[in-house]
């Protein structure tokens, strides 16, 4: 068994990550840390007691304890703050653990981060050796080195990036006037009071946030780069009244030659082998297919004016926690559904 | 009073169009069809019993003995499918009737009816007289003449042009390349029944629909085109787990000059007398602000590479039955909120 | 015009109740604290900058300064926690206005609070001065002397008594062993923040809460003590999904010659001149047909074993802003529904 | 492994039910039977092909051909109409399945049917064999003989009996005047269609259903009546606006000497040894906390009038499908969470 402790496991992601490792077959939990709920036992909070073999004995240690565990774990998974992970992850990485970070703090280059994340870098150097966790666009080292450091995709930028990069990467349409409209539930936030947060603000709300500032746009800007020149992207965030899901509407501009007919091949071809993305008509990328399980659903559309390619996803799973198991499993050369293949969607 | 029929009124605009001219201190509810509703009483299915005054006597009448009491109305609401609204309207309005038609059978050009809505326009020498209900955007005859057609506006096409058309007019963007991505509530696609529309397949929910193929996209370059030559315009539609509103999230590019300041006095100037229009940040144009009331709430932002736009409204008020109420008030030369200021938004 | 200052109007039934004065045509908005929004538009706040004769220059003043404005109101609507409204309304009632108190603070003998609101009473005198607002069942001075306070009814208390208060003063059930199964909306706890009220923890969950200890189990037995002696209830209130609406599901043993026709009978005979109660099936009475109005819907059956009688309203409207405006029109012999029959309901 | 048949198997707990055999380690999916996809791919359907070892190929048969599949099977599940399990179920037994019915068909005896479901039973021999599968509460044959018959319970049974069961086996209540207040989310009125089950209809509201009259009635007094004499019960069934999970508040009057304490003892006692059911305070037994999973919450209080017990289920899964299995775990001697533990719950 591959020992794994989840560094931030009180918020949506860590505890959803915290679960997905308690019930894959080749990893264990090692620790889990929570200053909100240090002294708890995991297996109760996570609702985890009736799982087979479940440890029901260990606790939650507070946060500042996490790289005190670092021996007892062989990987780590950050679901921390941007700030928090960019010093945690190079400590453990230094020590020969395996590190998947679902921040953003190594997703983009140094010089992006006082702009769009609101801090310098503390670690640049880590920023190049990070690999970029996306295995279906990607590729991983397989098997990881020790030290290897992941840096786990946002939740925006996975969607948008399964449906719009084959398309990108083959030339089917203009790198740059691009738009992404996104749409997400509101775990994407993270766990939140106040009360912009509240039932009553959010139900039977929609509304943009971060409008031409959200901090998943260059990620996305800088992952397409790899595949082409010229890259132009504008993003906008909006906050759907669900708790889980996400769709990423994505528009760019035809090269000549391009259809309907190719833009789905193309999406078909790039995916064939991938076991978690699913090629379906554009409207059949609904959120309702996705809550719940590690899939991505993506289809694509073209007339003269316009490509549309849309993706969808749960932003909890194969937008954070489900993604990071899914590169651990690549990593290790398991099968890559591994631990998550019984997921089962919530709509009936 | 003047005498108001509502055809089509057990539909979710043609209900809540009925209440409307039911509380409007001018106008006076002569009669509302409905098949599914025949015989049954008015006020106590649209809930209006306590209305002081309200006439409790009134039945519904078949749909098809709507012309029979065109004789008992000044005015006559269409809320009814495009194609059976084609054959209504010219029939009212030949007989001198103030018609306004709900439905998108005289938005558009006779040429675009095959394509977008599946029929050959049976009277296509009304198109060129109707009048688009926008009336921020484009004056209404007024007082208005006998027989005066007014094609009120979609839903999709209210946001967008209300975002949108103000920067189109004034030259601030490029004509063609725009976006819209427009988020809707389920009550925009009309009563339905079917397990599509169930509560299950709802919640939770979020897809877009009729990708590269909806009758909006059409209405908003034609009204655009009034402001510039070679508008170019990809329209999607989105299903959002609300009963009711509706936000346009659109994208343009800049011309030369054009920054987030210019954008928002721009929407500013434009909207300093309309008393329904708002000008807020692009991210508080959100429906929980809208929703229950005959507003619309636009902003708009800029970088260097874009303009995003946002509008939102109450898709069964501003997007359909209030609008008609407030075509009718400007019309009559009557202050334009009569009737509707006193709507209430559902968000406490 | 009657001049209404409205104390605490930035929480969900002070809001309501700002907007209610405002619209209303024989009340005007004298001043409206909030501590929160302090030299903010009132207006603005409330949307209300449509309203035709709107004022647009009153700002919020702090809470604290609520008493320095007596003089410039006749009325003042209280919607504070109890221990402030048990201090403010004899302060303003001395003053001679005229008090319509939304919180329990004069709901109860004074023995009660201690147990069920945490404090002793600081105005015992008053509890037996305070009249119990709900009009459908128990009478108001008409009109109104000066000083005169009103102790609006619970939410939860307004639906189960409409539904059993008519069956119980008729004799038809035993006074002892009722139960009260109540459901409500979240805006019934009041504006909050704080994760256990953020729209991932409420969205698809449903729970009891303050089971056996709920506040307005006294409200109600002692309401309904005034026509039965021997009064026994326990009461469970629950949390839904919604952002408003209540439902109340109250049980009682029939007492012989107890029929479904008969209590049907009883409330049809206790309503046929309450212009806001409507007798209908129990199974319609139901949310979707009240929220957004001033409406109580109440339906009741039976069997040999127990009488079923469900009510079900707007917790802000009829279970509280409405009701205290309600009050107001009844005290001043106006038309009982006088700014509140607009109110339209929000399901199309 | 066993192979299993899902009768019904594009229902919603069909559907779960096929998803559960799938991904069950000692199971397998023989066939699946629905009219409504008969040719297409199970596997497709339900979302599956990802799961490591999923069948793709198997398609759905009709439901007219189940019986001809029997010989294919060791256990047929029928989530069926009660009038077609009662004439499929015994077909199935007679020729050594093992049947479990989800259906209402072997849950009460004969005389109750008119009555109860509308049908004369057409197999009353039937009825005293069959196994009410309940398991904490009613032993199981271990292992089955063949041709076994289980009678799954009822959503709202099984969270009423888990709530109230030990406590009347027990004698801490009276087992009259019970009264049982169930809130269900819409799944569990099965797939449906109709105007009464959109999204517009359903969101927002809350309403009682078949009051005095719901099936579930007569199941929960004959499973009490096993503990007790002279059960009699109310029960209302309510339809919540979440599509998935079930709360039954239960209220009995106490016996001498009962205690709060007492009944959370009594409750502590009863499932010690259930890895299903989970005791809590009673305002815990939440759905957030259950669904998606096969838990039980349940919780107790009472004071001098009255004990109120609540429990909390997943309806698809330990209302249904979830139970069928826990069932089959059980009369093959298996763990009892063989296949169900794995599953996550939904509220993250």
């Amino acid at each position: 068994m591959i020992r794994v402790g989840v560094v931030g496991a009180s918020g949506y992601s860590g505890a959803v990550a915290a679960r997905l490792v308690e019930s894959h077959p080749r990893l264990s939990l090692a620790f889990a840390t929570s200053d909100k709920l240090a002294g708890e036992s995991v297996a109760a909070h996570l609702g985890l007691a009736a799982v087979a073999g479940a440890d029901t004995s260990t606790r939650f240690v507070p946060n500042a304890a996490a790289l005190d565990h670092g021996d007892a774990c062989d990987v780590v998974l950050l679901a921390t703050a941007a700030d928090v992970s960019m010093r945690l992850a190079p400590a453990f990485a230094e020590r020969g653990r395996t590190v998947v970070d679902l921040s953003g703090a190594f997703r983009l280059e140094a010089p992006a981060y006082p702009r769009w994340y609101g801090f310098e870098h503390a670690a640049p150097a880590w920023l190049g050796r990070a690999h970029y966790g996306l295995p279906e666009l990607f590729p991983l080292p397989r098997p990881a080195p020790a030290g290897a450091l992941v840096a786990n995709p946002g939740c925006y930028a996975t969607a948008a990036l399964l449906a719009l990069g084959p398309l990108v990467r083959e030339g089917l349409v203009e790198p740059a006037g691009i738009v992404v409209d996104g749409k997400s539930g509101v775990t994407g936030a993270g766990r939140q009071s106040g009360e912009a947060h509240s039932f009553v603000a959010i139900d039977g709300d929609v509304r943009a946030y971060r409008v031409l500032g959200h901090q998943h746009t260059p990620e996305i800007v800088r992952a397409l780069s790899r595949f082409a020149a010229g890259v132009k992207l504008t993003f906008t965030a909006h906050l759907l009244p669900v708790a889980r899901g996400l769709l990423a509407t994505c528009y760019a501009r035809p090269r000549a030659g391009t259809t309907a007919a190719r833009v789905t091949e193309c999406l078909h071809a790039a995916y064939a082998k991938a076991p978690f993305v699913r090629v379906v008509p554009p409207d059949e990328a609904r959120l309702s297919r996705v809550v719940g399980t590690n899939f991505a659903l993506v289809g694509a559309s073209a007339d003269e004016d316009m490509v549309v390619a849309v993706g969808a996803i749960d932003n909890l799973l194969k937008g954070a926690a489900g993604q990071a198991v899914q590169n651990l499993n690549v990593m290790n050369g398991w099968d890559e559904t591994l631990g998550l293949a019984h997921l089962q969607r919530v709509s009936p």
